[in-house]
């Protein structure tokens, strides 16, 4: 898939830079200063790092509609600020206690864990900014439309809420079941993804009919891709990762491979892999990259 | 001055019902779910609790120009949810640590710091939802200008950033000259009270020179505000703080009493009061409440 690695390359250079100007050292108007250190943070938790599947999948499908351009790499780039701040966040010695990130320092061991809260705070906020602000779209609904969104996907019913049943489960006397270990990655990984698509819809004035088929699109790829890490997990790929591996069987954590087996885990994310792609019937060969992207978010090796 | 204290007394009483309405354990449209702890964590963070301050001055704001619905409570709640947010991630060990807040367990000693973690996290996307969705105001414009106020106002160059130097300036050799506490306090607390004022001016629709007016007051209440907050400290009210007091000075902290002594203190809050009630000259005698709670943020003894 030539074509489909390098848009994704592609995608990741331009929203390097537009997060790069963003966190520059400059305050906006309305800023009073941005003090170096918690800047620092913020650059380090977000960037030279990541697929940038987020923003890919927005960038994606507001071209289905034939929206490109600087407001649409903005909005792509507020998802990525969400996503990178509950990494940060996530990354904590209250929460995982994660060491090490796509093999560097995280946050807090680079920095300390004060700084680190307040660096995942001041991205989140600023996720917000960049969502709601005139460069993102001339219209102000369809910004209001993708601030609601974000925070919807991202807070106590989206992803947070899945983070929060995860820590639950790891308490819990019982694993959780297949029901529950489904409506929790839906919420933790399935939900930003999910909207990322959906957003890129709304950016582009998407129709309800094709708005809910990207979001069928989405909800399935989200499936597939948390499918996959669990598969990652379980078969220890430590070096791709960049992460320890088999942290969850470590944890005696329910995954749908520990409920379902490895073989079934495979069957399960090549179909959901599937049932995204044939999401995507009503957009024709146009969205052959959003296909791609959902065999690439299935046999992804790392 | 009962008029104040009543208009006060009744808001919190308003905002409240709504907060507990927004607080709802029915997942909102786009919701997965609610998980229950995470909810419950977020309520203890934000029921029952406060003065309602930042509520108060955006509805007294809307207020002059002849704004007051369901609407201008919502967006007052936005900002209590923000206020309430940077309250619980303060309170954290890896920040201020604190046990207490208004006499009861703060959110990490009543549940643990990892949910602590996360209901700041989804109690400031909440406000963003709760901003940013239709029934706060009908015009859009209006709803994306007050999600980038309250971004702008609350992250990297407003509240978090402020709380970065407040944690910068504990680690300094020297402690902060006046120019640095002043720009640090304009920032910790003093951006999101002056946006509190400034939310109310653009959902009444107020002209460019009346939110510059605004503008001016809301600044000069919230330096008042954090002056006031140190001579109690410096007081040592700790009863009626609800927390422990004298705590700037166990940790030599900078504050306007320590560098210009506690009398000159008072003159400057009850001249910074002052050039709050006169900065609400063009609005005459229907903004007496707004020049009451200034009166009151400098007198206030808790």
């Amino acid at each position: 898939m030539p074509d489909f690695a390098s848009r994704l390359t592609a995608v990741a250079g331009a929203v390097e830079q537009i997060l790069d100007a963003i966190l520059s050292a400059e305050p906006l108007r309305g800023e009073t200063a941005r003090p170096a250190r918690l800047l620092a943070a913020m650059r380090h938790a977000t960037l030279d790092g990541g697929k940038r599947l987020r923003p890919f999948l927005l960038i994606e499908a507001a071209r289905l509609f034939g929206a490109h351009n600087d407001g649409v790499l903005r909005a792509a780039c507020a998802l990525e600020l969400v996503h990178c701040y509950s990494l940060v966040h996530d990354d904590l010695p209250a929460m995982d206690d994660d060491d090490l990130r796509r093999g560097r320092p995280t946050v807090h061991k680079a920095f300390d864990d004060a700084t680190a809260i307040l660096a995942g705070d001041a991205l989140l906020t600023l996720a917000f900014d960049v969502m709601g602000d005139e460069p993102t779209h001339p219209d102000a609904a369809v910004r209001a439309s993708l601030v609601v969104g974000l925070a919807r996907n991202s807070g106590l019913g989206g992803m947070a809420g899945g983070q929060m049943f995860d820590l639950d489960a790891e308490k819990a006397a019982a694993p959780l079941d297949r029901a529950a270990v489904e409506r929790l990655q839906a919420m933790k990984t399935g939900a930003l993804l999910r909207f990322a698509v959906e957003a890129g819809g709304i950016i582009g004035g998407a129709s309800p009919a094709d708005l809910a088929a990207l979001s069928d699109y989405g909800a399935a790829l989200g499936a597939a891709f948390q499918i996959a890490d669990d598969i990652l997990d379980a078969e220890g790929e430590a070096e791709q990762l960049g992460k320890r591996a088999g942290k969850d069987a470590d944890r005696n954590k329910a995954t749908l491979v520990s409920i379902l087996g490895l073989d079934a885990a495979k069957s399960l994310r090549d179909e959901l892999a599937q049932r995204a792609e044939s999401a995507l019937a009503p957009f024709g060969p146009g969205a052959d990259t959003l296909r791609a992207a959902a065999r690439f978010t299935a046999t992804r090796d790392h």
